[in-house]
Formats: structure tokens, C-alpha cells, sequence
């Protein structure tokens, strides 16, 4: 019974999040963020969502204090003078823990909230291992259903909850800043590999130029893998949100040559994928652990191999078969 | 053919050393870093192994900055000076690409190398997610097989991976240093509750007085889940050595507390189960890539479902399913 009312509660805030109820959409996110069965309804009822809109999906990866943030709610602010609608989601692995996260997301909903055009929303870790890059997919899921028009999806782009992130979006923005080590680590995270548009911010600040060069001989020594898309340099200053109009044509180009070139359609196949595959690894690891909580013979295995000082890849592999017996009596 | 005249290259490792040879040491390190093919066969052959001494593992945590190998380095000449043997193993994930291990760890070499009685080695990421701890726990069984009296292994003490590698432990040592934000970070960390030592290094800095004090309260929260066993704080400063005598005191009371009292079984009991489950974990990830290798059949559902805009939740349970049902034909 509790499983049909809980269907019915979730059908209900779709529903509601069709006729652009906001803090349907901010409970639908929390439901994915909290629990994969919970997120599993969500995701069911999303899917009979028919959308009449193409959301377009934008990753912005950059390292803590480049300014993300600040340029982010500029660019949002010139998509809303061009009359689009705009999902901001934030994802930060270190949250909850610094708490930077929560204050940030304060300030700048204040900031921004007077706008309904606008929602913006922070995820952070809780439990499992790769369960971040699940749940964020799942909030892009819900955006889309909430017809906006544009989602832009904020990261660092180190690690791997963050590389998971940037597989499922259609656009990723690389966002660089004057100064030393920006190019080392750029190149570090596979950056000059996957962006699709770069952008120098703090650009009045010394070493712009520097750095502009920089940027622009790393783009050039990449493989021609895409066909017929430079990656553009954008000059931006977050805080005065000068650039913020390059940067938006800059992605709006880019949206029209995926759609042109038929790219937009490979990229989706792919990050579909992706997104399956890290699923399957995440129910396999969470197989472990449901055996453990209700399977007594396995504490009563590892005892006994304890004692007999068994190799651990002897008795991880007789787990292992035991817990793919059990999973399989289970589907059939 | 080559399986049997890699298990004979193995065996003769092993053999080798047994006899104290150094490089076979490195070479079978070197062997359970590659691949976990090659780690299991020399955890088999190490298994065969009767050892006559009880290494000591310690686990060294501190963040960066701390002075964690200087201090390290200490100690260790410290256990030469009491005629025992160490081992250092230097765990830093964010290796190879900062080479900030590689170039640290020959500097050291080249201070300790002309004492046989001391081999240190540093381990990086590679790979695989989880490998790294996977890698280190089997390190840790080589050195032991060649009969070190302590080993010391040194980790930052945060992230997935050192969890692990501390599980694997009989000593934590934690590592602090005087200034602003330490204690947060400790706290972060989960360390006041399983630290067995706790040093404030750098204690000639301003501050030290305040730090300890703040050590101390936390100590004085912790619940008391350890039998008799008090952490005590020493003070050292790493360059100097002073403290590295009284660091070594304390290791030694708490091995002689842990035998006497029986947590030297019961740690290495859960070491066991952490090891295990941690393994399982990786099999079960592993079966995914080799299945995506070697059957084409997931890549053909992945391009259905895909089409038919199937629910990922709904494509990843099918692909399990199979990856299931294959891997039992395998085990009957």
C-alpha cells in the first residue's frame, strides 16, 4: 500500500511540475537525491512527461576560484534577456562537509530568486560511491521535464563523479583564469580533449594574454575529432559580467551544429550509455551490500575463512558466486 | 604455458625473497601495483610464506604540509636504532601526475638507501577505482613476508582509498600540526575517532599550546569503545627528530596493549572483512568491463533501448540480469 500511495504522491508532483510548480520541482530533486529506489519512481514518472521542448544542457567545469559561480548567474541572466528559461544546478562532491556549498546557494538564490525564470539548485554527496553523478543526472531529467530552456550544469570537472557529470551534458564550457598552473591543470583533467567552448575569465587581470595564448596553442594541438567545430576562446569578467553575451552566442552556435551535424544525437546515445552502465556497477556494489544486511552465511564465510587465513581473492570469489546465485533465484 | 612460467617467476620471487633480496621485494610490489591477475598470484605464493616475526603495521595520517615523510624518516632510523627492520610504503593517490611522490621518494632513498634495514616505496593511482587500496594492502603483505618488524605506511588519511588502506592497519597514528583549521580538518576526517596516537608535529611553531589543548578536548569526546587504551599526544618536530623517541614509545605500548588485550586479533579479523568486501566490489565491477569486451549483445540492448527511450533504470536491471546469468555458466 505504502508503494501505491508513494507512486501516486510522486505522480502527483510530475503533474505539478508540468504546471510549473516550483517546489514540486525542488521536491522531485530531493526525492532523486535521497534514495535510488525513490529516484527509480521519479525517473518511471518523468518518463511520460512528453516534452514539446529541446532543453539544451551546458556543463561548466572550473577549478574552485576561478569564479564559476558569479559568471554563471551572468550568462543566466543574458539567457532570460533573450527570453529563455534557465535551470542552474550546482554540484559540488566536497559539500556537505564545507558547508560552502549551502551559504553560496543562499546568497545567490537571493540574488537571482526575484526571477521565476530562473531555478538553481546545489547537490552534494551523500552515501554511496557514484551516487553524486546518478542523482545529478536524474535532477537534469527532472529540468527538462520543467521545460526549461537551457540547464546549466556547474562543476569542477576533476574526479570522477564530476567526468560522469560531464558525459550527459551537450555542451561543455571550460572556464580557465590568468595566472600559473591553469594550464597544467587543465591538461590534467582531459579538458582540451572534450570542451567545446573555452572561455578566459578575470580576463583584466595580469597574464591575460599569456594565458589566452596558452589556451589557444593547447586547442590546436588537439586531435580533429569533431567535425568542422573550432572551440571558440570567449574573454569574460564574472563580476562586472562582461563576455556574458560571446559566451551565450558561443553555446547557441554550438547547439546549432550539434543539431546540424547530427552530433546532438551521438552525444545523447552516449551519455545514455554512460549513464546505464554506471548503473549497473552501482546496483552490482549495492548487491554486496543488501546480501550482507540479510544474508547471515556470508559474516559466517568470511569468519570461517578468517580462521583458515584463506587468500582474500579465494574468498571474495566465493562470495562473489554465492551472491550471483542469489541474485539469480531472484530473477527467476 | 606462460601461466605456468609466470607462477614459477612468481615462486622464485618469493623465494628470493625470503633470502632478504631487495629487488625481488621491489619487482613483487611492482607485481601487485599492475594488475590484479599478476597480485593474486603473488598473493598465493606469498601465502605459503610461514613468518617467524609479527610485522607491526602502523598507518601514518596527516595532510599535506604536515611533514609527514620528514617525521616519518624519524621514526624510522628511531625503530634502526632499536634493531628492528622497516618498511615504508608512501600511499599518495594524486600520483603520477603531480610527481611530487616520485621526486620526494628518491630524495629519500638517497638519505636512508645506505641503511639495508629500511626499504621505502611509494604507491600511486593507477587504474582502476579502489585499486589503489587493493594494491597497498597486498604491499603490506609483501613486506611483511620479508619479515620487516614495523612498517610504516604514510596516507593523507582522507578520501575513499586511505579509509580503506587504514583499515588495514593494527596502529593509526594521527598527524596535526599547530594552526588555524587543523581541527576541522581532523574532525572532517573521522579521525579523532579511531586515531591510537595523535602527534603535533611542528610543536616549536606559535600556537602549539593552543593545538594541543584543542587535541585534547578532542579526545576527551570520543567514545570510549577502546578497552583501557588512552591516546596519548606527543610532540615532535619533524626536522630536528625531537619527539621521533617518544613517537616509537608510544607505538610500542599500544602493539604491547593490542596483544595483550586481544584487539590484535579483532582488528585483524575486520582488516579481513574490509579487505574481502572491498575485493568482491572490484570483481563485481570488473565483470561489467569484461562483459562490455566480450559481448556484443550489451552494445546492441544499449542502441535498442536507446531508441526506444527506455528508462536507464529499466536498461541497467536487463544488462545486469545478463551479466549475471554469463557469469553463473561460468562458475558451473
Amino acid at each position: 500500500v505504502s508503494q501505491i500511495l508513494a507512486t501516486n504522491n510522486v505522480q502527483e508532483l510530475v503533474d505539478r511540475l508540468q504546471s510549473g510548480d516550483i517546489r514540486a520541482l525542488a521536491k522531485l530533486i530531493t526525492l532523486v537525491e535521497e534514495e535510488p529506489r525513490t529516484a527509480r519512481m521519479v525517473i518511471d514518472a518523468i518518463g511520460n512527461v512528453s516534452s514539446e521542448k529541446q532543453s539544451h544542457v551546458v556543463g561548466i567545469a572550473g577549478a574552485p576560484g576561478i569564479g564559476k559561480s558569479t559568471l554563471i548567474d551572468k550568462l543566466a541572466e543574458e539567457f532570460r534577456r533573450r527570453n529563455r528559461t534557465v535551470g542552474i544546478l550546482a554540484v559540488d562532491p566536497t559539500s556537505p562537509f564545507t558547508g560552502g556549498a549551502v551559504l553560496g546557494d543562499r546568497s545567490r538564490m537571493n540574488r537571482l530568486s526575484s526571477d521565476e525564470g530562473i531555478y538553481i539548485r546545489s547537490m552534494g554527496t551523500r552515501g554511496e560511491l557514484g551516487g553524486l553523478s546518478r542523482a545529478a543526472r536524474d535532477a537534469i531529467k527532472i529540468l527538462k521535464a520543467s521545460q526549461k530552456d537551457v540547464i546549466l550544469v556547474e562543476t569542477t570537472g576533476v574526479g570522477q563523479n564530476e567526468v560522469e557529470i560531464i558525459n550527459a551534458v551537450h555542451t561543455v564550457v571550460v572556464l580557465m583564469m590568468p595566472g600559473l598552473g591553469d594550464d597544467v591543470q587543465l591538461i590534467e583533467s582531459g579538458m582540451p580533449e572534450i570542451g567545446d567552448v573555452f572561455v578566459l575569465n578575470k580576463s583584466d587581470m595580469p597574464g591575460a594574454d599569456y594565458t589566452m595564448a596558452e589556451i589557444k596553442s593547447i586547442i590546436s594541438l588537439r586531435s580533429p575529432n569533431q567535425k568542422g567545430w573550432m572551440p571558440p576562446v570567449i574573454k569574460t569578467v564574472g563580476l562586472s559580467g562582461q563576455g556574458a553575451s560571446e559566451l551565450a552566442d558561443a553555446i547557441d552556435r554550438h547547439k546549432a551544429y550539434l543539431q546540424k551535424t547530427g552530433e546532438l544525437l551521438v552525444r545523447e546515445r552516449k551519455a545514455y550509455f554512460s549513464e546505464v552502465l554506471n548503473q549497473v556497477k552501482l546496483d552490482l556494489t549495492r548487491l554486496v551490500d543488501d546480501a550482507l544486511k540479510s544474508d547471515n552465511t556470508i559474516i559466517e564465510l568470511l569468519s570461517r575463512c578468517f580462521e583458515l587465513k584463506n587468500n582474500p581473492y579465494d574468498t571474495a570469489e566465493k562470495i562473489l558466486s554465492g551472491i550471483i546465485e542469489r541474485k539469480r533465484d531472484q530473477i527467476h
